[in-house]
């Protein structure tokens, strides 16, 4: 009896084995505080958790992660992240695995999930167009093709995509509030050859910048059709033709205390715009060629990375005298900073050196490190809940 | 032999048994979604499921909820719910149960969680002053005496809570980027007896509201040690003095497109005031005497909520023209009005109705109801990603 006690026992520890591991890949945790790191090179996410400063998983098999980008579900459990390659993928971070994936197009730039976070669209170069799938399962539900290269896709309130189109010069507003079947509303008159957009905070002012033209073109959403306003003339091309390669990433704009804080195009400098009547408010000279100026939540400081030779720098600005605070040299090639939602720390990711660094963002002390796989973008969970992301 | 599996079959099916049970108090699930409903009458709180708009459980004895309020854990899974009686409770949204709970003080009024959700700091009545607790475990970290009644606790970036104080006139910034021991700058001259203060969405300004005197007085929390500057002459007390238990609750201000919404004090009316100067900027006749006006992320258009015997009505204004779009009737004593962090749709709560219901922002349309025992706030888990709320 003792025998077959013990036996049953060993089953039942099997048994709990078995069912600890399967909670061990989907521990009961909250996840708001969870986050994703491309992993470029091997196409793969670091799950990361923000509370305890350390990674917690992988989840491989994503294709060509190169610009990837990454939006998160409402109940901030599933990344979709978008591939260069055509690729959708749902990743469940808290099993840490693919929950499902789709190869959409050929050669895709981007994504976006609605307001509602029921539907997921692609914003695709090859065949060009956006391709829009339910956020739960990925099947397909609306196939918009624009006969041109779309960029610059975004969401905006009342489950609208919006994205400009390259060779027509055009932006389009995807409205899906009656369903499946969305009503388009198409702009004319945006200016040549759109390259990227960005949308604010509040989901109100899209812009698009121009490759073919100086200067950059502003949509007020709130307009029943929006208007094209010309504005910041020479803002994108700089002083001179840069190839498109060189062109700036727009969600590399801040928004701080009423003011954008833009990387310039070619120049050491940041330049700071008014929000408002989009009227150039001063600049800062900083350390080299800016890539991204991100502000920390609330506006306080604008943090700054750059462009090769000089991307092993990250400056911070103070918002009110447009002066340098400080100049961490975090390691070879700073791509990304993400901060936490409500700004108290930021995540730096220094791909040469295969770590994320955390820097509590009020000191500028290092709080921990992480080791990653020449990590890229990072991503919190937190993103769910913004608009525009 | 065969009995022997069969038995053991038994008690691995047991084991697993217990387990899934377990899984059953806390099912494996994201939190982003998630929310509670204060029910005041009977103390208790109602989980609820965003994307599902329904209940999935129930909390009891959280004492005396009357004028309750939540905030949440950074990974949105602990609901921290400040009772009048001086209780503070960490509820586990996931296992559906009291995590902790300790009585703090005789009388309180609101509490918030630190920019990197580590500490919770009460306000307190009965005796004044601020306590500040660990947010894991509710052990005691902080005393702050103030040797006043005090009110309008909020927390701004870099570890600090903010609060005023209602016989000394003060305001006072407790910072604990050191650690434990805070270090706290009084500002004196906010005015005759503070009885309430916001601080907006981006941590820098905070506004008090005195009883004593006309006005309100304004901090830039970005400066060093902040001036006060009086704001707004006549708000507060409109065009005679009322009674304590009338003044405004100033969290019910809603900021959209560069302006604040106020409800007029004892008028039937809406105020616009500019964010930056703080002029008047216009007034919408509304329905009754306002209680909340709340922007619909974004800031689109601003849903308000009225005072008895108007309490069955819900209106909304158009920001931009400030003209009332739709005026709704959910139904008796509709207390709060919560939107999905995104703006799709808004959570109204109606006491005497015994329901909470749910309506899509754009389209007005009612998605759906749930039950709940005569419900006050409500309170969704991205409030864990926003400071000041």
């Amino acid at each position: 009896m003792t025998r077959i006690l013990a036996l049953c026992l060993l089953v039942a520890t099997l048994a709990a084995t078995v069912m600890v591991n399967r909670a061990g890949a989907g521990e009961l945790r909250g996840t708001g505080d969870l986050g994703v790191v491309v992993e470029r090179a091997t196409g793969s996410l670091l799950i990361v958790d923000r509370s305890e400063r350390a990674a917690i998983g992988r989840v491989e098999g994503l294709g060509d992660l190169s610009h990837a980008s990454v939006v998160f579900s409402p109940d901030e459990r599933f990344a979709y992240v978008f591939g260069r390659d055509g690729g959708l993928t749902r990743v469940d971070i808290l099993e840490r695995r693919i929950a499902a994936r789709v190869v959409q197009a050929g050669n895709a730039i981007g994504g976006a999930i609605s307001d509602d976070g029921r539907l997921v669209a692609v914003s695709n170069y090859e065949p060009g167009g956006v391709r829009v799938f339910d956020a739960e399962t990925l099947a397909p539900v609306a196939d918009i093709p624009t006969g041109s290269k779309t960029v610059g896709l975004v969401d905006a309130p009342g489950r609208r995509f919006v994205f400009s189109l390259w060779e027509a010069g055009e932006t389009w507003i995807a409205d899906f509030a009656g369903g499946a079947e969305p009503a388009v509303t198409r702009i004319r008159g945006i200016g040549r050859n759109p390259y990227d957009a960005l949308v604010t905070p509040d989901g109100r002012t899209y812009i698009a910048g121009l490759f073919g033209e100086d200067g950059l073109t502003r949509l007020d959403l709130w307009e029943a059709v929006p208007r094209p306003h010309r504005v910041l003339a020479g803002y994108g091309r700089g002083e001179a033709p840069l190839p498109v390669y060189k062109m700036p990433h727009l969600e590399g704009w801040a928004l701080a205390a009423g003011r954008f804080a833009l990387p310039a195009v070619g120049r050491h400098e940041i330049l700071w715009v008014d929000a408002r009547s989009f009227a150039e408010a001063g600049r800062t000279a900083v350390h080299g060629q800016p890539v991204f100026a991100v502000a920390r939540p609330g506006g306080r400081q604008v943090w700054v990375n750059f462009a090769h030779p000089d991307n092993d720098t990250v400056q911070v600005i103070d918002t009110l005298s447009g002066e340098i605070l400080r100049t961490l040299t975090p390691g070879p090639a700073v791509l990304h900073m993400e901060f936490a939602p409500r700004g108290a720390e930021v995540w730096v990711s220094v791909r040469d050196a295969g770590k994320v660094v955390i820097y509590d963002a009020a000191s500028f002390e290092a709080l921990g490190e992480i080791a990653a796989e020449s990590p890229s973008g990072i991503f919190f969970t937190a993103r769910a809940h913004r608009t525009g992301l």
